[in-house]
């Protein structure tokens, strides 16, 4: 036997995954997959206030859990030719640790406090603390946002720890530094003693923290001081390099080797963001946007130095070299509405379904629980397989996809969604159709701006639920971006890419565009755009820029 | 036995009415209802061309169902004691005749034309007539269209003339004259011999006719015959006078009398349209408002010669003397939508349902029809229920009330409903509040309107189906306007109108403000502005505007 196998563990906003495989054909052997427990029951969290806290011990359980499910199912001895592992999680996910290193929560005294877990990375408790930052920063001899965006966002680690320090003083007297989720992990594993010895993923801190080499790293002192003296001595105890995910950060400790059935052999590799690392188990390469598609989409390209200098790309969520690539620099975008805004109108429409079936006199509860589960199921492709019928036409409903604000291009989370060109014979298949285009439209949106900034895409890949399951949807991104798109053949791009750094930093590839090259999933389907329809689309196109100007303009700003 | 008893005739859109009034104290006796029998079963009616033709054997046998019906209800005697009848009916809806006055389609060749029968009021088969019509308007050295709101539209009369002259060369060899539905029944029924003898109703020939004193009555010939020479002889052969609604046209023939089971000796009054008679009934007088709110709404007010003299008012539907209350300028205006937009957002939720449930393999077909029917009966009244609880908020959801294009101010049938201020917890209660708010809004524009053009507005009544049944609507509405709005008692305000003019033209009275003196219904209710309200509508509405203004502007001019 002289196989070589890795795991890749992609930590979602509500489960884990861990992937088991092959690592020279990168043949999937097993996959398992667990929910959070403490999450799943809503503690330390508060919807009303846009709290989410999540408890380390989740993420421990899941570790253990998923692995040994996701062994069990291979072949006997494949454990013991397991060589590397890594992590993907969400981001920014950042939590207040003691002076060795340990998340606070994990302490007694800690334990229940949610200002001790993770701070999820779609909390947005820090808001007020994010509008101080960007003010600032807009203030300041260096705009320390500049890489990321220019806008600094209430969803990282700056805002969000500068928010708990405020609120709590018992987390106040014990935190010693912070740690991003994706670089805790690693760091739990092969057995880091003191904060010190946390490797600082790159992509965590160049997208998140305001860390960049042409500053010398972190914000200075003297900014986060002026922020708020209760950041004062945290610069010095944080960190001043950064590592991409590609190096390992160590290797098993004995202790977590017998927990997982692995061996000590095991190299661990730098943590990075699941779209980053999915980006990677998709296939990008230079000129190729790559669409983690689901409830929102996040976009990330990878461009050379030498095609983009020190260039400031306008209006993106950020620009950090090696953060997806080591040697490139990574790109990041999104839409902060995608999926989730179909799911509106499902809720929407759902409304008197469920009323008038729960309230009904003439059928038994089993019945009604059935019919509104059945309902729940079948109204998105009831609404596809009736919006499909529709003729695109330019004088029909326009809307925008800002229901839940606008991430790029140019953050704006003030911003709301609207529709328009409504008649009485506008049907909620017609509605449907128009929000699927609108979606397509805020794609657009980003393309374009990448464009315009001078960074060339030839390329389209998406993967996520929405890229693998709605051949609607993805037909209608092809016709209004005028590119073919590919989707994956991996449902887990993220867990793939995962696996691609745990070979790499296994020392089975020399470096992760070679891992990409033997390890990747192929393509499941590819879209080419309607040229009937790319005309057509060009036109409402120009009707969504204009509604979206207007609302930008007069009701919001 | 010394009383004296009317009957009102309102012939709507569906269906007719006949009530049996006290001419003395404005009682309603009896009331019956008859759904016209073609019609119901869509003969002769197109809706994907948007033609819509009514049988006149359709009018006749309601005729005499309804007032039999309704005379059956009424104590022994009542009969004989009837001395005046009256007639309100939808317009503009206009036939052909033939030189005797009879309506072609009575004639056996043209008995299946529909272009031999009224084309109602919402027939839209016009447009492209009634573009020329307001083409040459404009350049013509008088503007005949001045008193109708400036723009002639596809619903009126020499629109519809025009194009079925072009349409049907059959038609066009018989066609001698056009009648209006509201001036054929009275005269139909008072035995005219020629098309000479029909008394013409001043309501439908100055608010769709084009017919104004100040010109002579109807557009010159040189007009008509420029617009087509198809138009080449009518102008004389229809008339030059028109008259009030108070006078009596004449008494039933004996043949009429018989059908009817009444007597000789009942004055048959002039007929006039349906919102005008019921403006009266619902007690109009100068610096009332008086609104007609169902499926859409019709805006009546009248004002003496000496408040608006030779001033024409900018923007409504048209302004006729006469056309309400004899010797004052009669004003209407209106919303194209008002619950034909909540009717529309109904369609919209019920899609899924109707779909789910029909298909569902759970429950039996009895089961369905009875659950689908349930829903449909639900679904507005518990969106009310959860839109009432809805707190007002400055920045929330902001819709027109454009779904049917605008009516007043300005007329524009190209407009289009907007939503905005949409978020992924924008729920269906909050969208259905916005379109009640939207449709309160297209209410204050309309009476902004009249004010800046100097028409005091100092009371508002309501009649009509959403009147009577939705307070939150009224509610709404008595917010946004900052006014108390009064509901009639009646829940058939025509027809009662149509009784008073019966009475007036029966010579019981000496002007129709002394009927609407004596027999008016009182008030059901008054909903009056709840200040806390009336501010934050201040500046929703102002929003209101704003994309209103912007959706005009960008999407459809």
């Amino acid at each position: 036997m002289n196989e070589k196998f890795v795991i890749g563990l992609d930590y979602g906003s509500d489960s884990a995954r861990a992937v088991v495989v092959n690592a020279k054909t990168g043949e999937t052997l097993a996959t398992a997959v667990q929910y959070y427990p403490r999450w799943q029951k809503g503690l330390y969290c508060n919807p009303a206030v846009n709290q989410y806290r999540q408890h380390p011990q989740d993420y421990i359980d899941v570790l253990e859990g998923t692995v040994k499910e996701a062994l069990k199912q291979c072949p006997a001895g494949t454990a013991e030719q397991v060589v590397g592992i890594a992590f993907d999680t969400t981001g920014s996910t950042p939590v207040f640790t003691d002076a060795a290193g340990t998340p606070l929560s994990l302490l007694p005294e800690f334990a229940e406090n949610p200002n001790a877990m993770f701070v999820l990375w779609k909390d947005h408790t820090a808001i007020k603390e994010a509008a101080e930052i960007n003010e600032l920063c807009k203030q300041w001899k260096i705009d320390y946002s500049a890489y990321e965006g220019g806008i600094y966002s209430s969803e990282w680690l700056w805002a969000k720890a500068l928010h708990v320090l405020r609120e709590d003083v018992a987390v106040r007297s014990r935190a010693y530094s912070i740690v991003e989720h994706c670089e805790w992990l690693p760091a739990l594993l092969t057995g880091a003693k003191q904060s010190d010895d946390i490797v600082r993923s790159r992509c965590a801190c160049g997208h998140k923290a305001m860390w960049h080499e042409s500053w010398g790293g972190l914000p200075s002192e003297d900014f986060l001081v002026k922020l708020d003296p209760l950041l004062t001595g945290f610069r010095a105890r944080l960190f001043e390099k950064t590592e991409t995910a590609d190096k390992a950060v160590g290797h098993l400790t004995p202790e977590w080797a017998k927990r997982l059935g692995l061996t000590t052999q095991v190299a661990v590799a730098g943590g990075a963001f699941d779209c980053h690392m999915g980006a990677v188990g998709a296939g990008i390469t230079p000129h190729t946007f790559v669409r983690v598609i689901g409830t929102s989409t996040c976009d990330i390209m990878v461009a050379s130095y030498e095609e983009i200098g020190d260039k400031l790309i306008k209006g993106i969520c950020g620009q950090v070299d090696g953060s997806v690539i080591p040697g490139m620099i990574g790109l990041e975008a999104g839409q902060s509405g995608f999926g989730d805004i179909y799911a509106w109108f499902k809720r929407v429409l759902e409304f008197p379904l469920k009323n008038i079936i729960s309230k009904s006199a003439l059928i038994d509860e089993a019945t009604k629980e059935k019919l509104i589960s059945e309902a729940a199921d079948r109204i998105i492709p009831m609404l596809t397989a009736e919006a499909e019928k529709v003729p695109i036409e330019e004088s029909g409903i326009i809307a925008t996809d800002w229901m839940n604000g606008r991430r790029t291009p140019d953050a704006n989370q003030m911003l709301k969604g609207t529709i328009t060109g409504l008649t009485l014979g506008s049907s909620a298949p017609r509605i449907f159709r128009a929000l699927v285009e609108a979606t397509a439209f805020g794609s657009k949106a980003i393309v374009d701006r990448f464009r315009n900034e001078g960074v060339k895409i030839e390329h389209v890949i998406g993967i996520g639920g929405i890229a693998l399951k709605s051949p609607f949807v993805m037909q209608t991104l092809s016709d209004v971006l005028d590119m073919p798109i590919k989707v994956c053949q991996t449902d887990q791009a993220c867990a793939l890419g995962a696996s691609m750094f745990a070979a790499t930093a296994a020392g089975l590839y020399h470096k992760i565009e070679d891992a990409q090259q033997a390890m990747n999933s192929g393509f499941a389907n590819e879209y080419k755009p309607n040229a009937a329809n790319v005309a057509v689309y060009q036109k409402l196109y120009e009707q969504y820029l204009k509604v979206g100007q207007f609302t930008e303009k007069e009701m919001f700003c």
